[in-house]
């Protein structure tokens, strides 16, 4: 439930209704709102529930006391009603600006890698990509350079001022990747792997978490708030298609889900169209589509000689390509750009199943 | 297989191939391409293939006989490269130019639809839509107006201009719904009915056929094949969503489509974000999404006062939504439309499954 | 809404429900049941319903009104509790009895055609099959002998003593494969063709419905009402298998939707493994699955030459597979027979998605 | 790669093989076969094949060397062409029998779980199953017992004498769970957690490895690759269902794919209907389904309140409904028994996708 603080409520009546949360062993989370302060209740409430709003609601500087019944809570509007915004180096996510996420699906090798980061920089990426540790759903195929991987991606990011962004695969990479990278990466696979989740939530990096290819939306926010509410709150969704029966493409590109997650969340969302369609000659539209439906940034796989790729050879765009992309898509952004956050896109007013988001 | 005259080949020696072609049993179709004619050779062909290879190679006149493994073929970009652009009244569709087709799900009365018509005309539509015949998922559902709502639609054509798109449902509804219609629907779950293909290949009405919401690419390029191949070569393709695990919306919309079938094939493509959502406030971005893509196109749903509609209530736009659709979209079209038809976007030289489309 | 007679109600009360419900502008089903009769009143009732509860629960001989919020109505357990039992020729479906079709794909030949009816005759088929009228998803692919296919059929039916099922692809076919065949066959495709449910909703043949390949069971079972509410109470439900993302095997073989439609509708359903794996190696392991989770029925492609069929020559037994399966399957039956219809199975007390069926 | 050796082999041939293999930089898994030795080549061979196989096919003892075009290799049938036996206290997996692995979702109480585990055990389960780690969609859900969890599960086996699987869920829990759990099992989301499929594939414990819900057979094989690979070659298959377009049920059970797998793997598959149908009144049938079809055996949720559980409360069994399930199945296992192995089922003279199966 979420505890509506009277506007201009003062820090002692903060930390009362907070204090009396952590009595009943439950947690708060407090979100600064810019007129108010909500204070989110997360743990199992139960049967507890009408007794805890009389006593929440009876506190000083409480104004209302709400029931939620979606799942996810603090990746909510209700919760958080404006956009996060994220701030990595140079980098800005989330604040209408266009990121743009490139970079190699491996790292091969540091010359591949800056020849790769110094092109990608040149054209106006904003974040480099790089896999170190591979997901690979072969046993045999090539599993990336691990930690020599993630120093080549440091020493790129001093070459080109770019925040790193990679894959952790699991919990006992995650203080070593966060040494190295900026922002960690969920791979589609570990969308529900829980214990990484909580463990990225735990380390004061962002993580950007990729939708499971079978996941729902409401599964991915649910993926999102194990993040949030083990400490992280930079969580950037990133949309790289789902499963279905169609097979000229490698998934499909779910495109309503970016105006979805931006009703439904506060966290920026980017759209990868280099996996979602496993075609290098689909990612140039499938990136303007992406902005175009209001996405905050595409991450696209970039190589200098993609049929030469260990991985992914037949989806990364040539450097030419990218910058083609780019010289495309910054006018459709910033042409886009104004046309969201209307109340047609943003939906305000407007239920989703049924029930709708009560805005406070 | 495709016979490829020679440049400057006559009509005698294209008559020659042609009867060559009839007295094997089999069918010829004519494409006449800016630079040379291409001949397809359509029907069981089996085992005499390298027979027959050589026989038509042989007459004069003719430069190559390609055997093509692809089942499309006259809806194939190896057979007709340039793109089908369909002319319709005032409408042209395909050429670049953006296609609004707007209209309400169901006729319900000449006041309901007048009003609609007149507003989403003044607003800069270019074709109405409106529901006649109604396919509907339970036959105790509201089942349209028939005749007398193509008799409305024949009156809002008159009054505006706009030509007028409605769905035919059954073979014996074709000559009537020609009659009074101006462009054919083939609904979603009818994109198989192919005795309803072969029928409307026989009329002299432009056809849209919307793709089945569990058939693949491949499946929808061979229903509108039923269609050219019968003799109707304007066809118009809608994605309108597939099924997929995915609850929140009714339908997933595959953009990714869009610049596929643009590779795939010569007919214009355009979306249908209501039925794909479902949800009103989703209409929006994908319809820019759509045109961002490259399609030729939106159709949706629009209604005047849409929470008395008869049916399909949640998805309709009011005038207002529509006329700030439009005013949101024009100028995206506009400046997508340069971007589109280069090489990574048509992927010219960039093959599908390994295999890519040999142009002549 | 259902309105539930008295033990005992003569002919005069029930008439007078069915004028009352006539004279509302509404239609009645009577379902005679071994105890008491219920009449299902369809049509569009909307917002009169409390009025016209009250006014049916008046009238002499009612002993409740029940409003129903299934969307399907006459094909649910509600209205008709006892199992639809269907007789045709010496053939009886859905009693408790093993229906097995089998034959092959496509009547190629009136050889073809007697070598399989007599080899499947002999090894216990029930029914024959055989395709007249074939559905293919390319234009130029073979279509069926046609007319002389069902000549062909109706002549292997008089060798026999085996009814004749074969599929009905348009209104136009449906007079003359009433006249030849003892059982129409509504194909996956035409699942939700309406008009031609409309129409073998009026002949006086038993019709086969296949699931659409991207239909929910609740459509199915809408598709299924069209057909009974058109005054045709004979109808077989067919699970073929549902697009899913699966490569490996042509489609998914849903089986439990087999105890689940049992469990929602009195008609019987049979499982068609053929089309569902297309492969042939797999269709006897889920021939015998499909028994055993309570199917009806198979329906299996047979063919003398698989390897020389026209058509899913890769999916066809030949004659020895056809033998080997039955002298597996009718065993397995005769098993699992006993075990179906107690509570477990048929969850008479346990409802589906929250409401659960209302026994009267 | 296979290299088969001659028949009668000797033990210094074999290790010639096998450090030729390792002086390549590749690793060799020998399995010794009734008749032969196969060694299987493992590891990134790349350009060096036809080297490779010149060298290898050079050395004394060897018969052929066969290059592999599937992606699987220790877990095909080629390699190892007879059944994988797993035998843990007294069960026996994979040798004909069937197996019931039985129990509650979650162990909510040392009495709970006893009061299960003496129900199941007297009506014949053979292994007990119990979650102590659970995997949430929702990180404020009930999320397990712990290690207080694995404690009750090894004090139920000593009171049984019934072998316990439960849930491992990161890499950190392996060691505890192997101390205490008999066979480790990894949940549909971690079917891809590749760093905990290598830390399982390093223990002495057999692995149950349920399919990913979105995940392809052939993915679902290569998960088991990565634990073979790493060492431990026990690993059991587990059929839960995938997700598709049906809402009725939680997934869609795929039980085409358990003779798939029979067909492509040595390994034991069991049938997991609880999870797949989410439902309790579609478990029986669809448990004799599986059995029917060919599976290994059966893994049900039972609890002797299933209203009270605190996960997953409406898919599990009651403690009679699970005795009225051993009593229904097991006679239809004994009768399905014979049915298997033999030339239709296991299809071993038919190919998969074009290419077949070469048995040595």
């Amino acid at each position: 439930m979420f505890v509506v603080m009277v506007v201009g409520a003062g820090e002692a009546e903060i930390l009362g209704v907070k204090g009396q949360i952590l009595a009943e062993g439950l947690t708060p989370f407090e979100h600064a709102g810019s007129e108010r302060t909500v204070i989110a209740v997360v743990g199992e409430i139960g049967a507890r529930k009408p007794v805890l709003i009389d006593r929440l609601s009876a506190l000083p500087g409480v104004e209302s006391v709400t029931p939620i019944s979606r799942p996810f809570k603090l990746t909510s509007r209700e919760f958080h009603p404006e956009d996060t915004v994220i701030r990595v180096l140079d980098a800005v996510i989330g604040d209408g600006s266009l990121t743009m996420m490139a970079g190699p699906c491996s790292v091969e090798s540091r010359d591949q890698l800056f020849e790769t980061a110094d092109a990608v920089a040149a054209a106006g990426a904003t974040v480099l990509r790089g896999g170190a540790f591979k997901p690979r759903t072969s046993p045999y195929a090539f599993q990336g350079l691990g930690v020599q991987g993630l120093r080549f991606l440091a020493e790129a990011r001093d070459r080109t001022g770019l925040p790193v962004i990679t894959e952790v695969m699991e919990p006992n990479q995650v203080d070593i990747v966060a040494e190295y990278a900026d922002i960690l990466q969920i791979g589609t696979r570990n969308m529900q792997n829980y214990s990484l989740l909580r463990d990225v939530g735990r380390v004061a990096r962002p993580v950007m978490l990729k939708r499971g290819y079978g996941a729902t939306v409401e599964e991915w926010l649910m993926a999102a708030e194990y993040i949030v509410s083990s400490g992280n709150p930079n969580v950037i969704l990133c949309e790289r298609g789902i499963r279905t029966f169609e097979t000229y493409t490698r998934n499909t590109l779910d495109l309503a889900a970016v105006p979805l997650v931006h009703h439904l969340t506060h966290l920026p969302v980017v759209v990868d169209p280099s996996h979602a369609t496993g075609k290098r000659w689909l990612v140039k539209p499938l990136a303007i589509g992406g902005v175009a439906v209001g996405a905050d940034g595409v991450m696209v796989e970039v190589h200098p000689r993609p049929d030469e790729a260990l991985s992914d050879a037949e989806q990364q765009l040539d450097l030419d390509q990218f910058r083609e992309l780019m010289a495309a898509i910054v006018p459709v952004h910033e042409h886009v750009r104004s046309l969201h956050g209307d109340p047609l896109v943003s939906g305000a007013a407007l239920g989703i199943g049924g029930g709708g988001l009560a805005k406070h």
